[in-house]
């Protein structure tokens, strides 16, 4: 072993085997990224936000770096409270070291190296430097938000987006010559979020005032939403997404979904299971609208989120706080989905799971809803949240090829909340690759370039492309810099 | 990487290590098969089947390869629809460069290999012309139902079969004078189906008749399945076998079976809680009768089957619309396993788990009843239906190996319902004996010939012929093609 | 391969990588052992106890290998029956070969290589002349309880003790000179087994006269614990321990819990939800004891007790007939956590899980509780029992190291009831510098030895000693006999 590191993020990084290093460099590497599902925030991108410092595009919104500092043991002043950028950056820094072998610690230098060219490994003693050259660098155009987009060859961004969003951001960036394309997502998780029932009702109103729809009974409120989700269509929406513990699995008939929306609207609470069956009835509409328009819907499921109470009501929600839950999917997938299909609206859908447990349950289900008219239609969504990491990118792209088709697969999303995060579309990539490569090595896949290139490069942008049929962003590839040196 | 694909099944296919092949070669590949579990129709048995084409004996009732083509994108009309066999096969030629990574990749080519001879890799350019060979070289005697039971060394089959069958063609085949024994498997899975009334009452006439026993109350029921028990016991039948969500863990008592059981007969629907009783009292029953006979029962658990109604009225069941359900398993096969235990009934077992994420619940329920009478009394099956492939089926050795005894594992099951599927035999032997040479070579075993090679023929076929103790037939070797060129 | 084995347990056993090597030697190794949580039986170490052969230190209370013979055919009067303690012994010996890849065929030549330096591999052959070599050296005084916990430099070891145990042996250890410290652990079970009425109030009148209390309401209740409690305290316990199925998440009031207490011992029984809330709220009086003091809370969650009622009755508990259960954690832990953390009551605790598909739930759900005061204050412990195996001790390292910070984790717990368990941290050792030294050679890790090199020590034994901070004892490193010859 060496007492001095030598670069940790070099051109075959996570590249173990030969075939692996031919097909990432030759083929994946070269790639542009579909970003189809992330959280950035679309007035950055509408600014073409120029980041002042490592803390602001690194700390200000990244819970999970607060998390890490957290089991740490670093006060909570240098995570959400009123340290200094610096103070925190360096808290964070200390922090590091600490995270070998959590995909921090591989984010981390591949982000300095990518955006930055920095090779130093991060810790108290070279944070105070990479602090100095990273706050300079960050004032050139290649970093801003736009530069960004441009230099990870992004043809498209899809955003997260509630439905009483305006979209002024968007319209502004498409007029903007933007070449990535930005579209909003239908985001419509609070429409049947009634538990806190004057929270729901004032979002209720905002839904009608940006509708302009005075909403008083059901009829209204799916009229409403139909409006809004026909404006999100009219600003190159093609995506909806949902964030639910599980599958709605009860719905509602039409008598009992008005009597229960009527209730919220008189302000009283209602029952859980009267809640369930709502909500339940609200997804079989948002499912309708999407299959009419031809959108993809996402669902997100099985993250326990809010876990401790007492930071939730001190610090809010996505500050560091959720887990991983173990709820039962199987049959409340079958139930959903079954519904959809057996009334002949069934969209195209993509099913995030947050469980490795539950990979193989999610693996099948699609399995039971493919249909034969869109290749991939119900497609198992790449490793979310905390399974976006090495091993558990392995599980995902295993239990997908084990009992359904790896090569439909329209691959990785990023999501996240950071401009900072596009390697991790690389990273997947050398997942990807060193994966196949060592079937192809190992002769469990035949050694045949054609046949594996055009898996990776379908993996990689084609299948989501395909997939999704979004006008994509045509990115004057002479103002791409390489992202790698190869 | 080649362009052009060299023999993707060869001699070493899935011997990554020098002791796995040496393992292969000497010892797994010259043991006998005993099917001991399979879907084979035993009409082609007993009438030697001859098979047209691919077409035939590939795409006749292979749900896994419909379900495969529909997640391709390919209409229904080319998966249980009223194309021509040939245009079914091309549909399925050009589906199958997408199943990369699927097991169907692997077993396609593993039978065009083993059964053609046939080292082309199958898409849509190569199909016409194995279309083409294969339809004439399955018109030679080596390929038809007996050919192939023989050409694989098949000692005995095991098929599986309704209480009210008659047996005849069992019975046939055992005057045919085919070296390979074929017994019955007792599937009473009917026996406790009433949630449709009429079809179980319909059932229970059936029985009734192959009984010659009047069905009117319980006793009648019990005594008429007591006979049909009798009569598989009498034509060779040693294995019981049952699908169930999961293992029943309450039991009627004897007044509420009856009454239950009355209910039915007049026609009555019964509750949930009713149902599930009568479930419970009959397995125990069931449980009983093997008991007594020394036979062994099978459980297939966690499957959840017909998720799509439509397709399910459509098409009907077994027809690839079933996936992997996450009920909770432990107390259930506790309950089960435990109340035959105490009253001094508990048979031989095999459990069969279909989500991986249930396997060291399954590996370390086993120990819980092993109780020195038989060694290996109760199994843990090997991978089932999803779980039927190379990873999973380290998984399922891994578990049983960490919590228990490997050594007394009876293998493979081939589970089949295509006489193509004897090579999964060939493949379950060079992924054991890949996982076994790696241990050996990486110092986890002892680098003892003696004793590993003793753990791989008992794993292949010893342990099973033990364990089951059948009669089995006595295939003249020198009949036998090989069935690799070592 | 070979027809002879050479040495199986050889000094770079489990090191498959250069780094490996380098790591375990130069680092691991050296490492003395923290054993914070282990079943010793005190009396054992207070008397020096002195073993008569293998049958009496091995097979005494070791219901692994009982379980492990049953499975092997083996009759019960081999395990737990009248047979000679030499009978005994060879019984086992015979079932060795049978446990290839299960954790007792290394457990067991590691165990004869570095008590007796044997290489022989056990079998029915080499069993006589290893009883006679073995009882000849268990005379010695190395192979004593004293002399195996200085051979071994174990600093402290902290048993397991119910809350009405005396401590009499901890005192009498105490005075001896041991250098070993040796702490109780307060593991109150039996406090919240409330389904046995007669057991409980006979348990109940036990700690009334252990802590000189006349236990009549709940208050005299809680009043005896917390005397005892803080009489474990002064003998130097600072952790607590708890064994439960799942973690209790509803918790009575105190008027309910004062009711259900007097129900309780005025001899009724109580419902399954009184008995439910009065165990949650037990488990939070128990929480705010061990937060007040600073103590480690330890849970063990998630195994399935006592399946087998036939040999619960005959034979009793912890004798082999125990498996993993798969109820639901994720909520419910969140609800006792959350609650004792909205309190203000939450101590450093350790959550040990028995079912590997729920290691993503425990390794996430940690870290909603670090509340930056402790690194690592809530720990995701190492693997429990089925799971304390090469896999299974790597699925925990990667499930912790993937979400969460495994710098911080503080190793390997013992667990055992034998004292020829300590080479199980020799174990854990091999099999975590054999993972580091393969992310090192791979990438994955950075090539640099200082920071390797601090994880390997933090986790072998630097972690737990800072975590727990109890007064560790100093061995007299020149007694110490070398554990490897390198």
């Amino acid at each position: 072993m060496n007492h001095q590191s030598k670069a940790f993020i070099h051109n075959d990084f996570l590249l173990l085997n030969k075939t692996a290093r031919h097909l990432y460099h030759e083929y994946a590497s070269r790639q542009p990224i579909l970003d189809f599902h992330c959280h950035l925030p679309v007035k950055d991108i509408a600014d073409d936000r120029r980041f002042n410092n490592l803390a602001e595009i690194w700390l200000e919104g990244d819970h999970y770096k607060w998390r890490a500092m957290r089991a740490n043991g670093v006060p909570e002043r240098y995570c959400m409270g009123d340290a200094s950028p610096y103070d925190k950056f360096m808290a964070w820094a200390r922090t590091v070291p600490y995270t070998l072998r959590n995909p921090l610690y591989h984010w981390t230098h591949l982000e300095l190296k990518r955006y930055f060219d920095i090779d130093d490994l991060l810790d108290e003693t070279t944070g105070p430097a990479i602090w100095d050259r990273t706050s300079a660098a960050l004032q050139h155009d290649q970093l801003t938000a736009h530069g960004i987009l441009r230099r990870f060859d992004v043809k498209a961004v899809c955003t997260s987006d509630d439905p009483t969003d305006s979209l002024e951001e968007h319209k502004k960036i498409a007029r903007s010559g933007l070449a990535t394309k930005v579209y909003p997502t239908f985001r419509p998780d609070k429409a049947l979020q009634t538990a806190d029932v004057p929270a729901f009702n004032a979002w209720v109103d905002r839904l009608g005032a940006s509708a302009n729809v005075e909403i008083a009974r059901l009829d209204d409120y799916l009229e409403a939403l139909r409006q809004r989700h026909g404006h999100f269509h009219a600003n190159g929406c093609r995506l909806s997404d949902h964030g639910l513990n599980y599958c709605y699995a009860t719905f509602a008939t039409e008598n009992e979904a008005h009597s229960t929306f009527a209730k919220l609207r008189s302000g009283h609470s209602v029952s859980d299971s009267e809640a369930d069956h709502f909500g339940g009835y609200m997804m079989l509409f948002f499912g309708r609208l999407d299959a009419k328009k031809g959108w993809t819907k996402q669902l997100h499921l099985g993250a326990y989120r809010n876990v401790n109470l007492t930071m939730l009501q001190s610090h809010g929600r996505d500050t560091g706080f959720d887990s991983i839950g173990d709820w039962r999917h199987a049959e409340r997938l079958g139930a959903y989905l079954g519904h959809l299909e057996h009334e002949g609206s069934l969209p195209k859908m993509i099913l995030y799971n947050v469980n490795p447990s539950d990979n193989y349950v999610f693996a099948t289900m699609i399995g039971n809803f493919q249909d034969g008219t869109v290749p991939g239609k119900i497609q198992f969504g790449s490793g979310w949240w905390f399974l976006d990491q090495k091993e558990a990118m392995e599980w995902q792209l295993n239990a997908l090829s084990n009992t359904g088709l790896l090569s439909r697969f329209i691959g990785m999303a990023t999501d996240s909340r950071s401009f900072m995060s596009y390697p991790r579309h690389e990273y997947f990539r050398r997942v990807l690759c060193n994966l196949i490569g060592a079937d192809v090595e190992n002769g469990l896949l035949p050694d045949n370039e054609g046949l594996i290139a055009r898996l990776i490069t379908d993996l990689c942008f084609t299948n989501a492309a395909d997939y999704f049929a979004l006008p994509l962003g045509k990115v004057d590839k002479s103002m791409l810099a390489p992202l790698t040196k190869d």
